[in-house]
C-alpha cells in the first residue's frame, strides 16, 4: 500500500539534519506505524506488529522458561483500589484516563484504565494467597496500558501502549530480590541477543524509581543521537503493596506474614529503541532474529529471460522457506533499483539478487543491509552460507552498537565537565555520586540530564569514572558510580 | 493454590441439580477464572489463560495461512467516529464505557472504549486505500473489548473480553462475500477440529445480524443443557462503512469506487462453550489439542518404594516431554485418590499411574478422562500408544458431542409443537421460516427462542424440517429452513 499512501513520505530526512524527523520518517515510510484520530494513540501497522510478535515470542519463551505463567486481569481499576498505595496513586493519578459512564448511566465509582496493574492484581493475590505453600506466585500478563501523555512520539511515548507486566509474590525479601535480578537478566539477555542492543543493567536512584517500589532496576541503552533509553525495568515492591492490600500468608512457624512482591515490564517502547540504535539514512535495519522478512529475493528479469528467472526465484524461495528462513519474493512489476531501495528502507537484513547471468554461473548475489557488503554464492552453497551469515549479521549488528556505546561513554569529574560533554556530544557520562537528590537534580536543572542508573557492575563502572571517589556536585566522598545522560 | 482459596468450592453442583451453578463451580474449582472487584469483569487465571493461548495459536495459524496479517489499533474511539454509521452506533452506544477525563482534564470529545473496532479501523483504511492495487486489505487484530453488560457470566458474557477481529477491504462484493465464507469455514474448522465441538454454519436473520452489516453468518453450537451458543461470526459489511468513512479506490477503469468490507471475530466466550459441551459432574474435560496438560503422571509411592517410583516417574516425564507431549508429574505429598480427583476436575485428558508393581511388570496404567477407560500399556509401547491415543480421544470427544447435538435436534411444524420441545427438551428445532420478523419474534415472545441461523447446508436442514414448506407461524410458503433455540 505504501506508494499510494496520502501521507507518503517521499524521502527520509537525514539524521544529521533532524534526528527527530528522521525517526518519524523511518517508521512511517517503513509502514510500521501511523497516527490515529485519537490524540497520542498510534496504530501499529502489520510490518511493525510483526516485529512486536517476534519480540513477544522471544520474551514469552524466556518468561515461561523461568517458571512464570500468563494470566489476564481487568482493564479497569476502581478508583478506591488505585488509591490504596500512597506513592502509587501519587505517581499515576495525574496521567490516567477516567471512565465515568457505562452505557447511559453514570458510575457510582469512577474507574481508571490501567496505567499498570499492581492494584488490581494485588486485590486478587490477597484472595489467592493463604499459606506459604501458595508461594511463590509467578504470573505475567500481556496487555495494553494507558497513560495520559502530554507529548507523544510513536513507540517511545504514546497514550496507549502494549507491554508485558510480571507480578510475583514471595515468602522472603531475599527471594523477591532474587526474582528482581533474574528478570532484569532475562531482559538483558533478550535485548542484547535478540535485539542486538547492548545495555547497562543497574539500579535506579530513588528519584527515578517506580511509584510504590522499594527499589527499581533497569537496563539502559544508548541511541545513535546520544540519548539514553530505558529498555526494561524490574521492581522490588518489598511489602508496600502487601500491607495495604492485606496479602498475607501463614508461614511454617504459624505466623501470619506479609508477602514480598516484585513487578517487571517491557513494552512496545523497545521498538523505538530498535529503530534508533540500528537504522540509518536509508531507513530501517533489522536484526535477523526479529526481521519479519529475513531475506528478500529480487529477480533481475530482462524481457527474454523473465520466465526462466522467475522460475528459479520461486525455486529458491521454496528451498529457503523449507530451510526455515523467512523469505519473500518481490515479483512486483517495478525496477530492481526501486525494489532495492524499498527493502533497504524496510530493513530486511539480506537481499538476494538473481538474474540470467547468475543462473548461467549457477550463483546468486547476496547483499547485506547492515554493511552493504556484496557476496557471490554458488547456488549449492546458499543454504549453508545463510546458516552462518544470518547469525553473523546478528552478532555484528550487536558489535557495532556496542562499539558506538563504548565510543560514546565518557568520564566527568565536575558538573562543568559533564555539561560540556552532555551538550556537545551527549552519550553516557560516568561519574561518582554521593546518593543525594540535590546533586542529582543539579544535573537535571543545568543540562536536562538524569541518572540513568547505578551500574550493577561497579568494577567496570569505576574504570570509566574519575579516579577520586568524590560526588560530581557536592564533592563529598561517594561510594557509587552512576551514569548520567539525557534520555527519552 | 487451590486448596487454600478462601472461596474454595468444596463440591461441584451436579448439572441436573443446577446447570448454572455447575458451570460456575467447574470454572472456579478448576481455577480457570475468578471474579474481580470490577463489576462484570473477570480475571482469567493461568489455567484458563493457557487454554486461551492454545486456542489463539490454533486460530492465529489459520488466520495467517489464509493471508491475513496482525496489526493493532487504538483502544479508544472518539464519539464522533462511532456515530458515523447509524446502525452501528444504535447497536453499540447503549453498551459502551465512556472515557471523559484524561489526567485532571475533561476531554473536549468523549472517547468510547472499543466495543468493536470497525469505526477506528475504517478511519485508517480511508487513508491507506487509494488504488485497486492496494486491495485486498487483510488485517486481523487480537485485542480486549468492552461492552457494558447488565448481567454477566464468566467467559460467556463479561464487560471486558478478549477476542480477535478481522477487518478486510475488497474491490467487489463477490470478493468480500468469498472472504466472509472463507473465515466462517476457518472458524468451523478450528472449533470442530481443535475444540471438538460440532457446529452448524449458517446465515443470521436480519434481526440478529451485526449492527452495521448487510449480512451476518455464524457457527452455532449446542450446549449440554440444550441451549445454543453462537461460537463465531463473519459479517459482510457491504459498502455501509465505506460510504460513511469515505473509503474509496481508483479502479482500473479510472472510476472512483467504494470498497466492500468484511469483519469477523471469535472471543474468550468460546471457552465457555468448551466447558459446557464437554464437561461433567466431576469437572472439566479438555480435548487433547487445547489441554495445557495432556497427561499427568501420578506416582503410587508406598514408603519403601518411594524413591524408586519417583525416579521412574521422572524418567517417564522426560521421555514424554521429549516426545512433544505436554506432561506434568504430580509429586505433591497427597494421596493418589486426592490427585485423581484433582486432575479429573481440571480436565486433563490422560492420567498415567505408575507404582512398584507396574514397574515390576514393566507397564503403566493410562486412564482416560473422557471415558474413564483404563488401559495397561507396556513401558516400551507407551510413546507409540500415546501417539494414537491422544488424537483418538480428540476424535471421540467430537463424536460424542456430535451425537449429543444430533440427538437434541428436533423438527417442529407449528409453534405449539416447537414450544413443547423448547420448554421440555430444549435443543435445536428445525423448521420452515417465511423470512418475516413477526414470525421470528413470535417464538421469542412465546418461548424465548430465537433463530440461531439459517443453515448453509439447506439440503441437510430440509431433512430435519417438516415436509411441507410452510412458515411455522404464519403458514405462508417458506423457502428456507431455520434453526430455533434458546441461546446464551
Amino acid at each position: 500500500m505504501s506508494n499510494k499512501n496520502k501521507d507518503f513520505v517521499k524521502e527520509i530526512t537525514s539524521r544529521e539534519e533532524d534526528a527527530s524527523q528522521w525517526y518519524v520518517d523511518v517508521i512511517r515510510k517503513a509502514e510500521m506505524v501511523d497516527y490515529s484520530p485519537v490524540r497520542g494513540c498510534m496504530v501499529i501497522r502489520p510490518y511493525g506488529y510483526a516485529i512486536w510478535e517476534a519480540m513477544k515470542d522471544g520474551l514469552d519463551r524466556r518468561i515461561k522458561e523461568t517458571g512464570h505463567k500468563n494470566a489476564y486481569f481487568p482493564l479497569f481499576i476502581p478508583e478506591s483500589l488505585l488509591k490504596k498505595e500512597a506513592d502509587h496513586v501519587e505517581g499515576f493519578a495525574p496521567e490516567v484516563a477516567w471512565v465515568t459512564h457505562g452505557g447511559n448511566e453514570e458510575l457510582t465509582e469512577r474507574l481508571v484504565v490501567r496505567p499498570t496493574s499492581e492494584a488490581i492484581i494485588c486485590s486478587m493475590y490477597s484472595k489467592w494467597i493463604q499459606s506459604y505453600r501458595d508461594l511463590p506466585v509467578l504470573i505475567n500478563q500481556w496487555a495494553n496500558v494507558v497513560r495520559w501523555e502530554k507529548v507523544t512520539r510513536p513507540f517511545l511515548r504514546t497514550t496507549e501502549f502494549l507491554w508485558q507486566e510480571g507480578h510475583t509474590a514471595h515468602r522472603t525479601n531475599e527471594e523477591a530480590q532474587e526474582e528482581v535480578m533474574k528478570m532484569l537478566e532475562v531482559y538483558r539477555d533478550f535485548v542484547e541477543n535478540d535485539m542486538a542492543i547492548p545495555v547497562i543493567p543497574g539500579r535506579k536512584s530513588d528519584r527515578e524509581k517506580f511509584a510504590g517500589a522499594a527499589s527499581t532496576y533497569s537496563i539502559e541503552a544508548l541511541m545513535q543521537d546520544g540519548k539514553a533509553l530505558q529498555a526494561g525495568t524490574s521492581h522490588n515492591l518489598a511489602q508496600h503493596f502487601a500491607k495495604v492490600f492485606d496479602i498475607t500468608y501463614l508461614d511454617e512457624d504459624s505466623q501470619l506474614k506479609h508477602v514480598h512482591q516484585t513487578s517487571w515490564g517491557v513494552s512496545t517502547r523497545l521498538i523505538g529503541g530498535l529503530i534508533m540504535v540500528h537504522s540509518d539514512d536509508r531507513g530501517l535495519k533489522l536484526p535477523p532474529k526479529l526481521a519479519p522478512i529475513q531475506l528478500v529475493i529480487v529477480p533481475i528479469t530482462p524481457k527474454k529471460a523473465r520466465e526462466m528467472v522467475l522460475d528459479k526465484a520461486h525455486e529458491l524461495k521454496a528451498m529457503l522457506h523449507d530451510a526455515g528462513i523467512r523469505v519473500h519474493l518481490d515479483d512486483r512489476d517495478q525496477s530492481p533499483g526501486f525494489k532495492y531501495n524499498d527493502w533497504e528502507m524496510r530493513g530486511v537484513p539480506l537481499r538476494l539478487e538473481v538474474g540470467p547471468r547468475d543462473i548461467e554461473k549457477d550463483q546468486v548475489v547476496l547483499v547485506r543491509r547492515d554493511s552493504g557488503e556484496k557476496i557471490f554464492v554458488a547456488m549449492d552453497q546458499l543454504q549453508e552460507t545463510l546458516k552462518e551469515l544470518l547469525p553473523q549479521i546478528q552478532q555484528e549488528m550487536y558489535t557495532a552498537a556496542k562499539k558506538f556505546m563504548d565510543d560514546n561513554s565518557f568520564t566527568a569529574a565536575s558538573m562543568d565537565e559533564m555539561e560540556k560533554i552532555i551538550t556537545e556530544k551527549r552519550g553516557f557520562v560516568y561519574t561518582w555520586w554521593c546518593g543525594h537528590e540535590e546533586c542529582e537534580l543539579e544535573a537535571k536543572e543545568r543540562m536536562s540530564a538524569t541518572i540513568r542508573n547505578i551500574p550493577l557492575d561497579q568494577e567496570a563502572a569505576k574504570q570509566m569514572a574519575p579516579k577520586e571517589a568524590k560526588c560530581i556536585h557536592c564533592g563529598k566522598p561517594a561510594k557509587e558510580v552512576a551514569i548520567f545522560a539525557r534520555a527519552y
